[in-house]
C-alpha cells in the first residue's frame, strides 16, 4: 500500500468510533495497537479477517498441495486451514491408505503397476450446474504422474483416481465443463503416447506427442467413468493450463502451451539449456477446441485406441474441424474464459501484457475459414489479429486471470513484478495494482472461475515467503495473502503461512453452499460409499477363523474396543473390521496395532478393515488413537501371538479381591452421580434448549450414553444376587462410566446454555 | 466469558479511541463490525492476535501431530501454522522418505525388521540448559510404535529415530531433564520386555512390565546414543506422562500411571472392560525415581541386559534406593513439577482435585524410611498425607497444570467440564475459571514446563471442537484457543483449527530465541550435517556408468536443471545425485521423474540422492517441483530408458532454423533489458539500500545471476564468429534468462525499499 492511500485509510477508519473515556488504562484496544505497533489499518484488517469463536468463514478454499500430494481447505476470511485432505499421498490421521478401503483408492493410482506414494497436485475443480459452483464434488490432478482424483464433498474424501492412459505428464488439470459432464486434463511434457515406448529425443517432433483428455463424470455415482472418456491428440507443444467455455463458448475449450518452439535441451552437452530454447520466440500456441464435436466423433466411432483408451489423432481432429491454434504472447500460464464465456484471457509469463481474445471473432474466423498459416502438423492456425479483442499492458510476468462480481472487472496476477493488477477488461483499463510478497503465482477470487464470481476477497498466491514469517528452517512455508477487492482499490488484509505442500491453484465456494454430513449411516465403507461387508452392530461381535486367516469383527464406543482381547497364532493373516457404533458429531476413534504398522481413523458409523500378518510372537496392545472420552487411554486391548504349538499354562486371570463394601460404596457412588446428573437434566429441561440444535444432540448423546446404563446395571446386580462381588462392583463402576460420559455431555449442554442465553420455559 | 466481565471489558475497551469523523462512511471500523457482527471484545481479541504483514510471533510452538505422526509449528500470538515438521510418516513437500538420507532415518525406526510409515506423536520436548529453554533440539515421542524423535531447530529437520528396545508402547515421553542429559520416555501399557516373548494375560502380573527409559543425549553430536542409555523396570501399573525435577529435585524424575488395579478386560468374555476395572479403586502410584542415582548404577555395572539395552531391574532399582511410589487421584494425567522444582501437581482425571506434592516431604519420608507400605513387588509406598503439600478442588476431570510467569500461578485442563481454571498452588486458592470448546485435554503456556515461565498466553489443546468452525465432514479438525493470561481473568482470544492430525501435548518458546539458517553449506546432507559423497560444483556435473548402475551427478540452479537428459538402459538401477546451487533465501529445487515414485525437496546448498530401478522402457520427463522462477515450468529434462539392445536411429536433432537477424534481435533485448536493470540498480545505489539486510540479499543474489551472464554470452559471441546463428541465439537468449532473474530481484528490491522507507544517500 502507498502512502496515498495510507493516508486515506487512516481518514476512513476514524469515523465515529465513539468509545468513550475508560473505566481503566488496562486493555484497551489503544493499548494494545501501542503495544504491538499495529497501525490502525492493521485493526482495520484484524477486524475483516477475525472470526470469533463458534463462527463461520464466508467462503471455503479448496487449495492444491503441490507435491504433497493433498488438498488444503480453509476458511475465508479467517485464512485459519481447517483441513487437509489426503488425495494421492498416504496419510495415518485419516487412516488414509492404512486400511483396505483406502489402500484401493491409492492402488487405482498405481502406475505401470508401481505404487506411487506422492502426487504433486495442481489444480483443483469444483463441481458445477449451469456454469455454478454447486460444492458437490472435487477434483484434482497429479502433474509427477499425470492422474486425476474425485472427492466427495459430502464427506470431504478422496473417492476415485484415474490415471491418464497417454501422457507421462500434465498440468492442464484439472477444469470442468459448465455441467460437469467432462473433467479435463491436459498434458505437459510432450512424450510418446504409447505405454513404455522408447523413441529418442531425436525424433522429437515426430515420435512425441501432448493431448487433452476429456474424463466423462458420472454423477449419479460420483465417479468418473473412464469407458465413456476420450483424448484428443496434441502437438508436442508443452500444452499447459485450460479452460471450458461457458455460455456463449460452452462446448469449446481453450489450452494454452509454451515451448511451442519445440526445443530439446541438453546443457550438459553444450546445448542451451530448455530455459533458453523454450522462450525464444514470441509466441507460443493456444489450443482452441471444440470438445462436444469431439464426443460426437468418439461417439461415432471415429477414435482409435491407445492403451486402450479412446484417443482422437490429430489427423481426425484436424479434418473434422475439432482444433484450431491461435497464437499467445510466449510462455503464457492461464486461458481464462471470462464469466459471460465471450472471451479468453492469457498473459505470456515473458511478457507484459494480456491478451483478450473473442470467441466471437475465433468462430468467424473459423466459420470464414479465414486461417493465416497451418503449423508443421497441419493444425489451422489464426492469426492473433484476427482472434484478438484487445491487449493490454498489465507489468512484467502476467500470468494467471481471475474475475470479480463487478463485470468487466479482472485480476492478474505478475509474477515478475510480485504485484496484482486490476483492470476492466472490457475497456482495456489497468484500475489498480498492489504489491505482493513475493512472486505471486495464480490467485483466486472467490467462485471468480465460474460464471457468477462473488467478489469480495482475492487470494495471492505467492510462489515465495522469504522473510514474511518467524523463520522456521531452510524450507520456506508458501505465503497466501488475502487481499479486499470490495472497494475500488485493493487492500492488502492478512499474510497466511502455508505449512505444508506447495500450492499452485485454489478454488473458493460461498461455504453456506457445503454441506457435508457428521456421520455415516451405521456400517458404511465411506470409500464406496455401501454398506461394508465387515460391519457388525453392537452385541454381534464376533472372530472368525478360516485356516490361518482370522478375521475379527470388532466395535468402537467411548470408551471401550470390542473385542479387548484378540488371540492369534504366529503366522495368521489378521483382517481386524472395526465399526463406530457412535452418532455423536465428532466421536471419531483411532485404532492402532503397535509395531504392526496399523492404524485406522473410524468416524462415525464407519466401518473400515485392516490387515496384517501376525509374523512375529509376543504381546502388542492396540488402543483408540483419537481423544475420544475421559477413559480414552482405558480404551485399549491386547493382540496375543502365540507362538505355534503353545500350551496354555496353569494360570487364572488375577481378581482384584473387590468386596460387597466395595460393591455397595460404587453403588453410592452411582447414585450420588445420578443425583448432580438429574440436577443438570433438570436445569437443561428447565429452558428452550430445544432451540439450541447443538444442545439438542448433546442431550440426545446423553441420552443414548445413560440407556447403556441399564445393560450394566442388570449385569451387576446379577453378580450381586450370586454375591460375585468382583463382577457385581465393576460392572457398577461400568455404569458409572456412562455417567461421566453422560455428566460431561450435560455440563457441556448446560455452559452452552447459560453462554448462549437460554430462558425458563413453563414445564 | 460471563457477562459481568463482557460489560467490563466493553469499559476498557471504550477508553480514549478518539479517531474523529470520517471522510466518508465506507470502511470504519464500525461498520466493519456492524457488517460482520463483531462485540468490541472481538475487536480487541483481534488486535491481540492480528500479526500484519512481514510482522513477527513472539513465541512458536511445537505440538504434537498425534497419529499423523508429524510435528506442527505454529506462531503465538497469530495461531498461524508455520510448517508441519515430518517426523516418523513420510513426507513428499519436505522430500522425507523420499530421498536416501531421509530414508535411512526412517529406516532407524524400523521395529523387528518392519517398516512403519506413521507415528503417534504426543509430548514434544525442547532440549533445555539449566532448566531453561535453549531452542536448540526437539524431542518427540511416538507412542503406537515406542520411539523418540530428535529434530534439530538449526534446520527444523529430524535428524534420528530410536527404537525403544523394551516396551511395546509408550506415553510418557518426552521429557529432558535441566540440562538435557537425558530425554525420560516411560511405558504405557504394559507388556513383557523381552522382544517377540509372548506369555498369557493369565500371568500379567507377573511377566508382564512397565518401565522408564532415559535417553542419554549426546549435546555435540546432536544425536542420542543408545550405548549410553538405560531403563528401570516398572511393575505393570500402565506408566503415563513424566516430568524431570529441576533446582532442588534435580536428579529425580516423576511418573504417573493409571489402572494400578492391574485389571485385564475382556468384554467379549463377559468381564467388564478396562474402562470400569481400570479406574475401580480410588488411587493409582506416582512414580518418585532417582535418575541420577540409577545412572550411576549403571555405570558401575548394576544393570542387566534386555534385548541388548541396560536395564536396572525393579529388584536393584528396590534395593538401590531410586524407586519410591506415592498414591494419586486415580486415572490421572500429567505430572507436572512447579517452576521451582519444589512441588509435583498430579489430578485425577475421574477426580476432582489437583495434588500438590511436595519433594521435600517425598524427600524427609525416604530420609526417614517412613514408607505406608510397599506394593506387590515390594515396592516403598510412601503416604499420600505424608508427601502432599495440599489438595485443591479444580473441578470435573482436572488434567494437566502449566505454569505462570507470576509466582504460584497454575493453570489446570478439566477436561469433563471443559475449562481452564486457573489457581494458586501456594495457598489453593482457585482464582478464574473460563470455558473452553470443548474437552480440553493438555494446556500449554509459554515455557510453562520449564523454570522460568513467560507468561502472556495459553493454550487450550481441546479433544473436541464439534461446532466451532465450517464443517469440513465427519472427521473434524481439532481446536487449539489462545487465551490471554496477561490480566486477572484469563481472556479467550481466538480458535485455531488443527487441519492435520490430533495434538496432545504441545510446547511453546520464545521466537527470538530460535535461530534456524537459511542455506547449507554448498554439498550438505542435511541427515547427518555432513558433505555429500554425492555433492559437484557447477561445470562438475557427470554421469557415471558402473554396470549395470547408472550414477548421476547433477545440480539444480534457477532454471535449469544439470543434466537436461539422462540416458538409461532398462533394468538400469539409477541414482540421481542433485545439488542445489541456489545461495538465495527460499530458493528451494524440487525433483520429480514421471511415475517413478521419485521426489525430493533441496534446499540452498542441500544435496540429496534419489534412486530407482529403471524398471520399465520409454521417456519419462523429469522436472522441478517446486516453482522457483519465471521459467520454473522449462526447468525440465528426460529420462529416457532404452530396451536392450537398442540401435541408434538415423535421425539428427530437430534445429529450430535461427537467422542472424534472430540473433541481432535477441541482442538487442538484451541490451534493451539491461537498460531496465541499470536503471533499477540506479535507484536501488542511490539510496540506503545497505541498510536493509533483505535487500543486500536481494543484490546480491542479483549480482549472481548478472555473474552467470558472462559465460553464456561469451558462448553466444563464439558462436556468432562461427556464424551458427542457432546456437548464438539461443545462449544469447539465456543471457535474457539471466537478466530476467536479476530483474526480478531488482524489481522486489526496489518495491521493498519504497515501502519501508528508503532514503537518497549522497555517492
Amino acid at each position: 500500500m502507498n502512502k496515498t492511500s495510507k493516508r486515506a485509510l487512516g481518514l476512513l477508519l476514524a469515523a465515529g468510533f465513539g468509545w468513550g473515556a475508560a473505566a481503566s488504562a488496562a486493555d484497551t484496544l489503544q493499548d494494545v495497537m501501542q503495544a504491538r505497533g499495529l497501525s490502525q489499518q492493521d485493526v482495520l484488517a484484524a477486524a475483516k479477517t477475525y472470526v470469533p469463536t463458534g463462527g463461520r468463514d464466508e467462503f471455503v478454499a479448496f487449495s492444491s498441495g503441490g507435491q504433497s500430494g493433498q488438498i488444503i481447505v480453509y476458511g475465508i476470511p479467517s485464512m485459519r486451514i481447517l483441513k487437509y485432505l489426503a488425495v494421492f499421498t498416504p496419510e495415518p490421521w485419516q487412516g488414509y491408505g492404512f486400511d483396505e478401503s483406502s489402500r484401493k483408492i491409492l492402488d487405482e493410482g498405481k502406475i505401470d503397476g508401481k505404487s506411487i506414494a506422492w502426487g504433486d497436485t495442481h489444480h483443483p475443480a469444483i463441481s458445477e450446474t449451469d456454469g455454478k459452483y454447486d460444492g458437490q464434488f472435487l477434483f484434482i490432478n497429479d502433474k509427477a504422474n499425470p492422474r486425476v482424483a474425485v472427492i466427495d464433498l459430502r464427506d470431504f474424501e478422496t473417492k476415485q483416481i484415474v490415471v491418464n492412459p497417454i501422457y507421462k505428464s500434465e498440468h492442464g488439470g484439472t477444469f470442468v465443463t459448465p455441467n460437469t459432464d467432462y473433467v479435463i486434463e491436459a498434458a505437459q511434457y510432450a512424450a510418446p503416447l504409447e505405454s513404455k515406448k522408447f523413441y529418442p529425443l531425436e525424433q522429437f517432433n515426430e515420435k512425441y506427442r501432448g493431448g487433452v483428455t476429456y474424463w466423462k463424470f458420472n454423477r449419479a455415482e460420483g465417479r468418473i467413468d473412464p469407458a465413456q472418456s476420450f483424448s484428443i491428440e496434441l502437438p508436442p507443444y508443452s500444452q499447459d493450463l485450460s479452460d471450458a467455455g461457458k455460455g456463449p463458448s460452452d462446448g469449446w475449450s481453450f489450452t494454452n502451451s509454451f515451448c511451442a518452439e519445440r526445443y530439446v535441451g541438453g546443457i550438459e552437452k553444450g546445448r542451451p539449456p530448455y530455459e533458453a530454447g523454450c522462450s525464444a520466440k514470441d509466441t507460443d500456441y493456444l489450443h482452441v477446441i471444440n470438445w462436444k464435436h469431439a464426443a460426437e466423433l468418439v461417439a461415432a466411432g471415429k477414435a482409435v485406441k491407445i492403451n486402450g483408451h479412446n484417443v482422437l489423432s490429430l489427423e481426425t481432429a484436424i479434418k473434422e474441424g475439432v482444433l484450431f491454434l491461435v497464437p499467445e504472447s510466449k510462455s503464457p500460464h492461464g486461458a481464462d474464459v471470462t464469466p459471460d464465456g465471450r472471451f479468453i484471457i492469457v498473459s505470456g509469463k515473458l511478457d507484459t501484457h494480456a491478451t483478450v481474445f473473442s470467441f466471437e471473432k475465433i468462430q468467424a474466423a473459423i466459420r470464414a475459414k479465414k486461417f493465416e498459416s497451418k503449423d508443421p502438423y497441419g493444425v489451422p492456425v489464426i492469426a492473433m489479429a484476427d482472434a484478438m479483442e484487445r491487449q493490454v499492458q498489465i507489468g512484467l510476468g502476467p500470468l494467471h486471470t481471475q474475475f470479480d462480481s463487478k463485470p468487466c472487472i479482472a485480476y492478474t496476477s505478475v509474477y515478475v513484478d510480485s504485484q496484482v493488477a486490476k483492470w476492466n477488461y472490457c475497456d482495456g483499463k489497468v484500475l489498480d495494482k498492489l504489491s505482493v510478497q513475493y512472486n505471486i503465482g495464480h490467485l483466486m477470487t472467490m467462485e471468480g472461475d465460474s460464471e457468477t464470481p462473488k467478489g469480495h476477497y482475492l487470494v495471492a498466491l505467492n510462489k515465495l515467503a522469504i522473510d514474511r514469517f518467524t523463520p522456521v528452517g531452510p524450507l520456506h512455508p508458501q505465503n497466501h495473502q488475502l487481499i479486499d477487492i470490495s472497494g475500488d482499490k485493493m487492500q492488502l488484509l492478512y499474510d497466511m503461512p502455508l505449512p505444508l505442500g506447495e500450492p499452485h491453484y485454489a478454488v473458493a465456494i460461498e461455504a453456506k453452499k457445503l454441506k457435508p454430513g457428521v456421520r455415516y449411516k451405521v456400517g458404511t465403507d465411506s470409500r464406496t460409499d455401501k454398506p461394508h461387508p465387515g460391519a457388525v452392530r453392537a452385541g454381534e461381535e464376533k472372530v472368525v477363523r478360516k485356516g490361518n486367516k482370522l478375521e475379527v469383527y470388532g466395535t468402537l464406543i467411548r470408551s471401550h474396543i470390542t473385542p479387548e482381547t484378540i488371540e492369534a497364532q504366529v503366522g495368521d493373516e489378521v483382517t481386524i473390521y472395526l465399526t463406530n457404533l457412535e452418532r455423536a458429531e465428532d466421536e471419531t476413534h483411532g485404532f492402532a496395532v503397535s509395531t504392526f504398522n496399523v492404524h485406522a481413523s473410524i468416524e462415525p458409523g464407519k466401518t473400515v478393515a485392516v490387515k496384517f500378518k501376525a509374523d512375529k510372537e509376543g504381546v502388542y496392545p492396540y488402543y483408540c488413537t483419537e481423544f475420544c472420552s475421559a477413559l480414552h487411554l482405558e480404551m485399549q486391548g491386547y493382540l496375543l501371538v502365540k507362538p505355534k504349538g503353545w500350551q496354555p499354562v496353569k494360570a487364572t486371570m488375577a481378581t482384584q479381591g473387590y468386596t460387597e463394601n466395595d460393591y455397595r460404596a460404587t453403588v453410592k457412588k452411582v447414585a450420588d452421580t445420578q443425583a448432580v446428573i438429574d440436577s443438570v437434566v433438570g436445569y437443561i429441561t428447565s429452558v428452550n434448549y430445544k432451540d439450541y440444535p447443538d444442545v439438542v444432540s448433546m442431550v440426545e448423546d446423553a441420552t443414548d450414553q445413560l440407556g447403556k446404563m441399564k445393560d450394566a446395571k442388570a449385569k451387576a446386580e446379577a453378580a450381586a444376587g450370586k454375591k460375585d462381588w468382583e463382577q457385581a462392583n465393576l460392572w457398577s463402576e461400568q455404569v458409572f462410566q456412562y455417567q461421566v460420559k453422560a455428566a460431561d455431555l450435560g455440563l457441556r449442554a448446560k455452559t452452552y446454555l447459560e453462554q448462549h442465553g437460554a430462558h425458563k420455559v413453563a414445564k
